[in-house]
């Protein structure tokens, strides 16, 4: 018998066993699953009394608050699909993803009222704005609708390839492309989290990491597979998040590395009112030692590095602990914990892979870009024919990651792909001549990449950004290569400047500083 | 992006992380997952030199052996339906199995070479008989197969619809049953396992549960996808097992209560020598109390009751334990840990429905059919469309056993559906009569049956083993039940036998009592 694969059974389920538990935290809202989805049917009524129908695309720009996470189930259910921003984006890319999105409806929180306002006209598929709080001219109010309507939305069948959300990619090169991820996705991304990272009707997750962040991981949906309580969080600030910690008694949250590391250096007293044994995720980047070290030793806590992409659902990898990896030092498993680790039960076969297309050998060393295929992998990018057949290759995916693998079998990424510089033959990884840079106690900041060279074909040009009140020279820092990297990884060329180009999630942009698009020219 | 859903893609990715990890222990044998594949992959190409094509079926007679497990790998990857034939049926019944499912490969282990020669000449499908240990005329060894061929077999491309295996049912009213079981059915019972109950490449599993029973409820391919080990046990004894858990320490095994017991009643030396911790599933009939006390304080293990049937993959529900749950006494916690539990999260939707399709109300009395519709349910049953269409109707599969509700949705299993008795009305559980005689001190086995009532419409009627050298009268054990339950529950009749029919697996053939076909008349 074949039931389509959908986080929306995870709806069903947890309104048949989990009514009375308490699903949603939001500041001092407490909601218990009938209550939550009580509203989430309320919503999906009243988006079917606006005409919304299967297929159509529904735009939210909100912070991780419940009525965003209502989206989650009111528009799938009714085989509407999901369509999260990022809120940090600019008024002009709020535009660029509704208008290529084709969104009919956009729920906004009042933060962003004013940025979509100055680019209402430029938006003409849109036909009803959503105050998801408060009230303006020209906005519906969220909660007078779901008072006015009932729940009795009218059922939908939903195929397990029918889309759920399109998820827009932040482009470190070029404009947001939109990610179909089907139910099926989803479900298969939930599953395998769920198989290597134990979670019971007793745990409660902190909404540390956005929602619109490839669906929070999932994590929409997997808390409530799971019966789960879901902690809000609106703003990622290290005291609202420690009275979380202890008032709601939180046992798990996500939270890439620089969040980690504003939630880890705070006071000890606020450290110390933190519960034990909380469990993490973070992904993004590798934690630092100092980081691994504060999380368990000082706060008592179990930090998972995993791996992933957008249009991957986004989980590929997870650096999954092992029993040996307990004997090690914190230094010695920082270095493990820097993995990004083995491909999930669930999440389909992953390689590092040569040009050729042969898999790299295990040895920490040579890098090979990471390909995927499996279940988890998007249907491809909206509206982008050429995009899809760029990244889908042979039905693998190219995640453009380059990564050694290490000989206990768990890869570790070294560079995106594309900044990998390859001089004299030689590959050089640009995040391992940034993170030697990194070291230099005048260093903050820096972006290496590869630049046309006469004799070497590339080599490496540091864009370097100093400590306020600190000086230094190109002749001192090559030096400092020199003295730490093979011979070759030192930059050929240094920029000093004030700061370096980011895209709105604070990627560096270095297809900018290669183009020469800064207006920095080469020493 | 899709790929089938299959338990062959463990396969794939434990010979890519876990090869040097050990896959089999087997008496003296011990194999890493590169060598246990590089076997199964033998075996595939001998079955294709065979002549072995997609959709063929391949039978096995045998015990929990690495040869026996290696056939779940083997078989299925050539897109051949394994027929996992329990060893304890009678040659007549090997025969009918063989026949129906058109076997073309039987596979026997050597004690069960005579019962299959006895009804050779009755079974024109078959191809080729394998001894999978030993030699013997008109057999073709499996071992010198292996030898004499390599691991290059032919890729066959299998759809997550196609057959995996074909389960016969012990069947107490009829003829066994074939249940069809997909490679999506089978991924999806081991994604719901896992989901529920954390399992590591640390772990270690010991087969005390036949591998034939449901596809040892899928653990032959859940073990291999988190790269555990595969304890063999071929024959339930309780030194051996306990010497196994010692020497290969054992994490987790499956066992019905009735094997449980006999694990758990040994002498206090032996078993001190068990390792702590042990996690271990139980099915079939609720475990008792005094099962449970010796497990949790004594073992200090950790019990899990689960429930399904061969038609469901087989898991429809869990005991999921709950922190609550801790704060009970033994005697009460045994109460809950008797309940069936509740669904997966990816097992489907479990409904316990009256005679009009209405689910019962949560209180914990009201009896009604346990049903479930999702993606763990077979495809129906193989060349009987008559007894599909009984089982499955409107897309939900009716699995025959009464339960009841209880107010945290926690179901618990009263009786087979058709053994329910009504009488005057009102809704007898044999089930619950059973249980109140087995109190009394004089009585060993006791089956209780519905028999037509002139005014009652039906009444009970107790088919009573006494223990040897007790003795019981009709009148005493009346009002040992009249003093312990309802008066309308009280058997009418009562028939002192010296045993009671039973099937290969130990069920008791209640329709053979209801039919006088032992030979009893009512008293």
């Amino acid at each position: 018998m074949k039931v389509a694969l959908s986080p929306i059974e995870f709806a069903r389920r947890a309104k048949r066993l989990y009514s009375k538990n308490e699903a949603v935290v939001d500041g001092d809202l407490r909601l218990t699953y009938e209550e939550f989805f009580d509203r989430c049917d309320r919503w999906s009524c009243a988006l079917q009394k606006m005409g919304v129908k299967k297929g159509d695309r529904v735009a939210y720009i909100a912070p991780n608050s419940h009525s965003h996470l209502e989206g989650y189930y009111a528009v799938p259910q009714i085989g509407a699909i999901l369509v999260p921003i990022n809120y940090r984006l600019s008024a002009e890319e709020f535009e660029y993803i509704i208008n290529h999105s084709g969104s009919k409806i956009v729920c906004v929180h009042p933060d962003y009222f004013e940025a979509v306002d100055s680019v209402r006209e430029k938006l003409p598929a849109v036909e009803q704005y959503i105050a998801l709080e408060g009230k303006k001219d020209g906005w519906k109010e969220y909660e007078r609708l779901l008072l006015e309507g009932d729940a009795t939305y009218e059922a939908i069948e939903i195929a397990e390839d029918d889309l759920i959300t399109i998820n827009y990619t932040s482009g470190t090169t070029a404009r947001p492309k939109g990610v179909m991820i089907t139910h099926r996705n989803a479900y298969m991304n939930i599953m395998g989290t769920l198989v290597h990272h134990h979670l019971t009707p007793e745990d409660r997750y902190l909404w540390t990491l956005p929602m619109f962040h490839a669906n929070g991981w999932t994590f929409t949906w997997i808390n409530t597979a799971r019966g789960m309580a879901h902690i809000c969080l609106r703003k990622v600030e290290a005291s609202i998040i420690y009275e979380l910690l202890q008032r709601e008694r939180v046992t798990m949250f996500c939270a890439a590395p620089t969040v980690l590391i504003s939630i880890t250096n705070v006071p000890e007293e606020l450290r110390a009112t933190a519960p034990k044994g909380i469990r993490l995720f973070t992904a993004g980047a590798p934690p630092a030692a100092a980081t691994i070290e504060i999380v368990e030793r000082d706060l008592g806590w179990e930090l998972t590095h995993v791996y992933g992409l957008t249009e991957t659902t986004p989980l590929i990898a997870i650096c999954e602990p092992r029993a040996s990896h307990m004997d090690l030092t914190i230094e010695q498993r920082a270095k493990v914990k820097a993995r990004q680790g083995i491909e999930l039960v669930s999440s389909g076969e992953l390689k590092v892979v040569d040009d050729n297309g042969v898999e790299v050998a295990k040895d920490g060393e040579t890098l090979g870009e990471i390909t995927v295929r499996g279940n988890v992998v998007m249907t491809g990018y909206y509206n982008d024919p050429e995009s899809t057949a760029a990244a889908i290759k042979d039905g693998w995916f190219y995640t453009g990651d380059a990564a050694v693998v290490h000989d206990d079998g768990y890869l570790e990424i070294r560079d995106r792909f594309k900044d990998v510089i390859i001089s004299g033959g030689e590959n050089i990884s640009s995040v391992e001549v940034e993170g030697c840079l990194l070291h230099h106690p005048a260093i903050l900041e820096v972006a290496v990449v590869g630049m046309p060279h006469e004799k070497w074909g590339e080599a490496p040009h540091a864009f370097v950004v100093l400590h306020a009140g600190k000086t230094s020279s190109e002749a001192e820092l090559r030096l400092h290569v020199r003295e730490n990297l093979a011979h070759f990884k030192t930059p050929q060329w240094f920029s000093f400047v004030s700061d370096l180009p980011k895209t709105a999630t604070g990627k560096v942009q270095k297809f900018l500083l290669r183009d020469g698009k800064t207006g920095i020219s080469k020493q």
